[in-house]
């Protein structure tokens, strides 16, 4: 028996469309990121892929992504749940600054060493700067496990309790689990799922609205190595064009 | 210290539009709708009342109702718990049917016994009717407890278990808790706090998109019978709207 993952990253937000670093600040989709969710839920439905239990990050984009991709499959009443620790990666002082700016001013090399590399986190932001999530009361109870900035690595260290309390058990019970979450939280996914190493890891980009699915087997590996998008072609060159952003 | 209930009932949904009985039928918003979820989120964001939790109903009209409601709030975030026990009455042989078409054909007499009193239901509807849920996915787990009609009275037996095991605890626990549901679902948790009797129930109305605010005290008691809107003028215009439908 094998068990079904769909990763489904949130549609363009205000910010993407922008081109700047969001991080944690809570941006909202587009009208064209809107338009991605619902086609990712027809997508679902067509493919006969029915999601049993959603999970999300805290943030409105993924939220809204789930809510309107479920809508448009029919499964907008199945259980859901929700934790930071499936929230887009820290930027850090990044956020809400302009990505060819950031590219402009810091250099090639440190804006690629910031944006792909795998345990170099930009600089911490502050807590009284206007993008800083401190004293937002859905982080109230973090503590200090609140990030001010974060690289991958540490993504993946506060990511994989969740997945291991919560979206495990989910899949055992014999669900089929829709995750929608972000860019790096659904990075952190793919490279524990496919064991990607911390170098390779650098050059997978997860294209915005496009359903990623997973058959994993009984040991919950992935029984085809980075799964399969429902359009394939589509998510191809909707990879690379994340690969490209800041240019 | 005194608990806060929030109850929302969904905005204006197609069939509402249409003027048919609707009960599980799980017809979506109209645009009109939405704006008035948005509104109801803007009043509790106004007026500084923040939902903690949301319960909904298994039906789109309130589970959207809440997501739009939320996020006009800044409370997307929040933990979402749903139940068919907060679904609409089921409304038998009579969903799908125009109110004023039933109104002529049957006569006030009895439209209004199947409309307002307290525990005769209609018809019940045949599983093989278009407007059936037998078989939907969502109501898979229900067996026996799944209904093919309802009067009001049907209605408080299966919400108050759910009220009970799911609600009462949040409240207790100290959460405001906002419950997005539908006009008979609303009612009897209205009947049951306020303590009205089986007669009087049928005179009262809940507009949509109005949230009203319970503010309850050690033992779940109402401090304000009937509880209090947040724009009460609207409220009451609104109420006797519905009180008219079918005519």
């Amino acid at each position: 028996m094998t068990h079904t993952l769909i990763l489904l990253r949130h549609g363009e937000s205000e910010w993407n469309a922008k081109n700047l670093f969001t991080g944690w600040v809570d941006v909202a989709l587009t009208d064209k990121g809107r338009d991605e969710a619902v086609r990712g839920g027809e997508q679902l439905r067509e493919a006969g892929l029915l999601p049993d239990v959603v999970h999300t990050s805290l943030q409105r984009r993924a939220i809204n992504t789930a809510a309107l991709a479920l809508d448009a499959a029919d499964r907008h009443w199945i259980p859901v749940r929700r934790s930071w620790r499936l929230n887009e990666r820290h930027y850090g002082a990044l956020q809400g600054k302009d990505k060819k700016q950031t590219l402009a001013e810091f250099g090639e090399e440190q804006f690629m060493l910031w944006r792909r590399s795998f345990d170099v986190p930009p600089p911490p932001l502050d807590d009284d700067d206007e993008w800083s999530q401190a004293g937002d009361p859905r982080y109230a109870d973090l503590g200090d496990e609140m990030p001010r900035t974060e690289c991958l690595k540490d993504v993946i260290a506060r990511m994989l309790p969740y997945w291991q309390s919560d979206i495990v058990p989910d899949l055992t019970d014999g669900n089929t689990v829709l995750i929608a979450a972000h860019g790096n939280s659904l990075r952190a996914i793919v490279k524990h799922l496919d064991g990607i190493s911390d170098e390779d890891i650098a050059g997978l980009n997860i294209p915005t609205g496009m359903p990623l699915v997973y058959r994993l087997d009984e040991e919950l590996k992935p029984t085809v190595a980075g799964g399969e998008y429902l359009d394939p072609e589509a998510a191809a060159a909707a990879a690379a064009a994340v690969a490209s952003q800041g240019r």
